[in-house]
């Protein structure tokens, strides 16, 4: 069945922007074979997308990078807005903090995309010898949908060409107004330039190559050549919107230049955000077009234009800049995928859907794609989950794709209408501050609204407030019960693929309790019990599913070796395992440690309950800690067991 | 003058370890001309010195790089002590936290010192062209002192040798028991082989280079060569201590092993030391040698005994390992010496104090000390501060490696004697919990006892209680003026070489207090402020002398264009200087940012006080706001005027 003169890969991705990235993350620390391919010769490494929001760097922690993000970022730590007062004369309106340490760890940061991809490669690279594969394009893609049903068959084609070193870093990338590197070329909504690049390099011959895979995951922006061969549409507004959007460092009197700010004018509302190394972002409204009329020509804005426009929206206060670190004209219209997934082919990113950079969420939404398909993906290829899950990537990632357009639908008028109607036209829960503050819980990733599915199951009862099954696990500080350090549980919950039972012990001081946890634990100890039936011969006990006790008793109160063997399971090369012990105790020296992670849960101490954690940190199913044959159909309906019927009868199919 | 067969460079430093790479980060910073050769062919990659204290971190965070630091290292929370109980079984009889976050943002941290010297080096690399020339050794010195007056001449001529790949790397780094990596080859205090390399390496030809320096620095460890070349003795203890020490990953049911433990028995204590990466280092004592008899054969130690000593000493808990990482036997005793300094040749480090690793002190002290020097030098032979401030660097910390060694002294009975003696023994006063408790202020490095020179004004008056002259600045979390983050000061302080007047302008919603830093305000404006007398022609006001302005009042009280412009000077390029005020407020999501910096500080929040801090973060002098004669007076004492009619004069005797 082999093509000898095709290459063989499990998963291919095309494209190395965030979203790719983060796919590609989970190939490498699951072990999956892969190739991630994008047509451009270089990563960036100015300009683009910045906005980080909580959830997202609740990821980074999980993937063991978010210090350094923190460390390079600019925290936004404040949203400030300001508008025409009666006089017409610009005023603060508001000025509030962003961050909530009620919700995260972490607040919004600001960073420029070119780091975050570096980040993420590095990652990769510890994991594995993945690389990206650059000024490589796809040029033919075919999909026989008759070996689909076949886990080990390769029902996709691609062929995939090098180009030249000048195609692949087109020269337009310098240039425009001052010589500053502008975005112009690889803004994500311009008439693509894939068609023209494809007719260039069959000019050169020897450099194609065909290419087996079971999955194609596409990651390649707005334009989606991979979406366009799907023959998905890409449906949405009929008017597009042009901003300007430039990164320098400021010379201006305008006190919140160093906050997120919102100035509101006659001329529309600019957004100003903060950022590394003294730069500050401003995305400024030019103007609408039609899109079915190509009258606009974006090419025919320039650095001048943006700077003089930036001059009259900071009204009376002094504004100018010297450093130019990059900027773009963005055109942007509200748009989505009305499907993500064809087969074994699936879209991410601004392949799926395209949105303003007014809410700051593009990047956090697109890397949450891949995220989301990425460890799915990765365990299906590896035989370890079974393929019904992938249908929930487009289940979970469509309506969170459709909320984040509705809001951008919603902001558009409050940034570029505001001004036209005067300061009073506006109703009063319809202004900027209110819409931010009612859509807050969404935009920082707290909520995500992912429905029922294989992977979610919705308890009948409700076991916690705040551990629902499909929302994240909200993150607390909790103290390792054998060295006392405390960790947030992003960390804790690291993203290595595996999924968790998470034993919230309860208060184990009281006999009964303790019998509790004793019969929970005789139960993973049995031979029916799910690390036993799903954990393949010869691999360690923990490497499907991962066990994680929390208890709620003070740390000093019981010793390690006093917990069931089963919760800290021994190996013969490392002893017992240390840091499956933890403890919701306060922490004398971390004043962000307050032994308090049981009531922000929701789950009583004496009690406490059962949860399963996805790979991505998301809930699964909560129950009580006798809920095992809950527990156990859960899994039953996520993972091949290691001698699984189905996936037998597949084999012989074939 | 200038000899064309040798090169010339300012600054040489001999050893690449912890010491000589922290003097390294200063040249590089400071854009000083340097070379650091090392005769190991590779840096150190596992074992070594391990230990950071807080004040260690503190420096690292100064320098960018704690983050890293943090992330991967081991933090070691609490300390427990076991000793035998009345049936002779071992027995918890103490576990106290370790970090107390009222004195330092970081507790202590436990990371192999190969992680270190890459963080150093990495940071060496972000400022600087400057790259270890590994594989060098120095084999002869000249010093003419006819030269060391005039601060343009090359009084030091050192010959290097350039060695074989061999000869670097000799193959006794592998093998030992088990073929585990050992450390016999480089313990710190083994008869060196630095002579037998000189031998050697002259049986091959072209291999030599005569290089010219201004200043020298010898970081070459406990057998220091550059010492050996000054004729400075090694003075100290008759008897050294043989230690064995092991990286292993346990596997033992002994419940403290992830905490920092001692270990009483009736073999002497041990050391138990928690590590990354699963790791636990155990330090123990194997015995004394008499120094004048050469009877120990520190290569008849094997890791089998080091094994079957540490079984024996955890008495009934079961202990063994699979995983080694590394493992060596150390032979030291406490010798300091006499004078650390001759002319412009300087001596840091192990070259200089040897004890033993039980303090967990060795590598923190020999950083500092490179720290310590590497800033005045650096500034000296930049020409920006007088030579005298040289002279502090011994007074500085000799005394410091003196209280480590009188530590030392005081803790060796209770590791080697207390069990001979029986449990019951030992003066209340002087057991293991007292002494540590006694000597954490010390060990942690929050008190360092620098005297009274050009350098440290003590005051007449006390104006703060915990800002003393000498001391390190006591870290605090402050908020910046214009966007709100939470920052420690030990990352606002960055060591970037420059000296710092830190105005604690008190709260300026009052008047009076208002007009009070107006007129310092106008004293630095004006054209006999230190600002303009010791900035040189053509460089921004800020080159040599930094402000940094910390008030109380709410931040919310004062806009940033409130204050008087001298306290966030315009840039051409940059516009105004938004990281130069912060206040000492409440930060609602940051729960260690609590607005109470000048209580800890003492410093009346009305009135403020006036800081000079020197470029290691430590207090160079504190006064009132209105004290600016005071002030001069001390950079008089320490920096040349780019006119100096001193600094002149030298140039004319030349």
């Amino acid at each position: 069945m082999s093509d000898p003169s095709a290459s063989y890969t499990d998963v291919l991705i095309i494209g190395a922007g965030p979203s790719g990235l983060m796919a590609a993350y989970w190939m490498a620390r699951c072990g999956v074979k892969a190739r991630i391919i994008d047509k451009r010769g270089t990563k960036v490494f100015t300009g683009q997308a910045d906005g980080l929001r909580p959830r997202t760097l609740e990821l980074f922690d999980s993937m063991g990078f978010v210090h350094r993000v923190l460390h390079e970022a600019c925290e936004a730590s404040e949203f400030a807005f300001w508008g025409p007062d009666e006089t017409g004369k610009l005023k603060r309106q508001d000025r509030n903090p962003i961050n909530d340490i009620s919700c995260s760890p972490y607040g919004n940061a600001l960073l420029n995309q070119g780091r975050i991809e570096r980040f993420m490669l590095d990652a990769i690279k510890e994991h594995s010898d993945l690389e990206v594969e650059r000024g490589v394009i796809a040029d033919s893609l075919n999909y026989d949908s008759n070996l689909e049903k076949n886990d080990d068959e390769y029902p996709i084609t691609v062929t995939l060409r090098t180009l030249s070193e000048e195609e692949a870093n087109p020269s337009v990338a310098y240039g425009g107004a001052e010589g500053v590197r502008n975005g112009l070329f690889r803004s994500n909504t311009t008439p693509d330039d894939w068609d023209d690049l494809i007719k260039k390099s069959k000019e050169r011959p020897g450099n194609i190559e065909t290419v087996k895979a079971k999955y194609l995951i596409g990651c390649d922006g707005a334009h989606s050549w991979t979406r366009k061969q799907l023959g998905i549409p890409f449906e949405g507004s009929t008017t597009e919107h042009i901003w300007g959007v430039v990164d320098m460092i400021p010379i201006t009197d305008f006190p919140d230049i160093r906050c997120v700010s919102t100035v509101a004018s006659e001329y529309g509302t600019m957004l100003v955000i903060p950022r590394e190394k003294q730069l500050v972002r401003l995305y400024l409204p030019l103007h609408d077009v039609n899109n079915t009329s190509s009258s606009f020509d974006r090419s025919s804005v320039t650095l001048e234009m943006i700077r003089e426009k930036a001059k009259k929206m900071f009204g009376s206060f002094s504004f100018d800049f010297k450093v130019c670190d990059w900027w773009t004209v963005y055109q942007i219209g509200q748009r989505l995928a009305p499907t993500f997934s064809k087969g074994r082919i699936h879209l991410a990113g601004d392949a799926i859907h395209t949105h303003s950079p007014k809410a700051g969420l593009g990047m956090n939404m697109s890397m949450q794609d891949g995220f989301n398909l990425g460890w799915k993906l990765a365990l299906v290829a590896k035989g370890v989950a079974r393929s019904c899950i992938l249908d929930t990537y487009e289940l979970e990632r469509k309506k969170t794709a459709q909320m984040l357009i509705d809001l951008d639908r919603r902001l558009q008028p409050l940034f570029t209408k505001q001004q036209e109607n005067g300061p009073g036209a506006i109703s009063p829960d319809e202004t900027l501050v209110k819409v931010m503050e009612l859509t807050m819980s969404f935009a920082n990733g707290y909520i995500c609204y992912y429905g029922a599915s294989p992977l979610v199951h919705k308890s009948s009862e409700d076991f916690s407030a705040s551990l629902i099954p499909g929302e994240r696990f909200l993150p607390a500080k909790v103290r390792n019960q054998v060295d006392g350090r405390a960790w947030w549980t992003t960390r804790l919950f690291e993203s290595d693929g595996r999924f968790r039972i998470v034993l919230l012990a309860g208060d184990m001081r009281h006999d009964e309790q303790r019998h509790r946890v004793s019969t929970f634990s005789a139960y993973l100890a049995s031979s029916g019990s799910v690390l036993r039936r799903f954990t393949p011969k010869g691999e360690q006990n923990n490497s499907i599913i991962d066990v994680v006790t929390i208890h709620s008793n003070p740390l000093e109160a019981l010793e390690f070796f006093e917990f069931p063997e089963m919760l800290r399971p021994y190996d013969e090369q490392k002893g017992w395992a240390y840091d499956q012990i933890w403890s919701d105790s306060e922490c004398a020296w971390d004043r962000h440690c307050q032994g308090k992670a049981y009531d922000a849960w929701g789950v009583d101490r004496m009690r406490g309950a059962l949860v399963i954690l996805r790979p991505d940190q998301h809930v699964g199913w909560v129950g009580n800690i006798e809920d095992v044959k809950e527990l156990a159909g859960y899994f039953e309906g996520v993972l091949h067991q290691p001698n699984d019927v189905a996936k037998t009868a597949n084999h012989v199919q074939k």
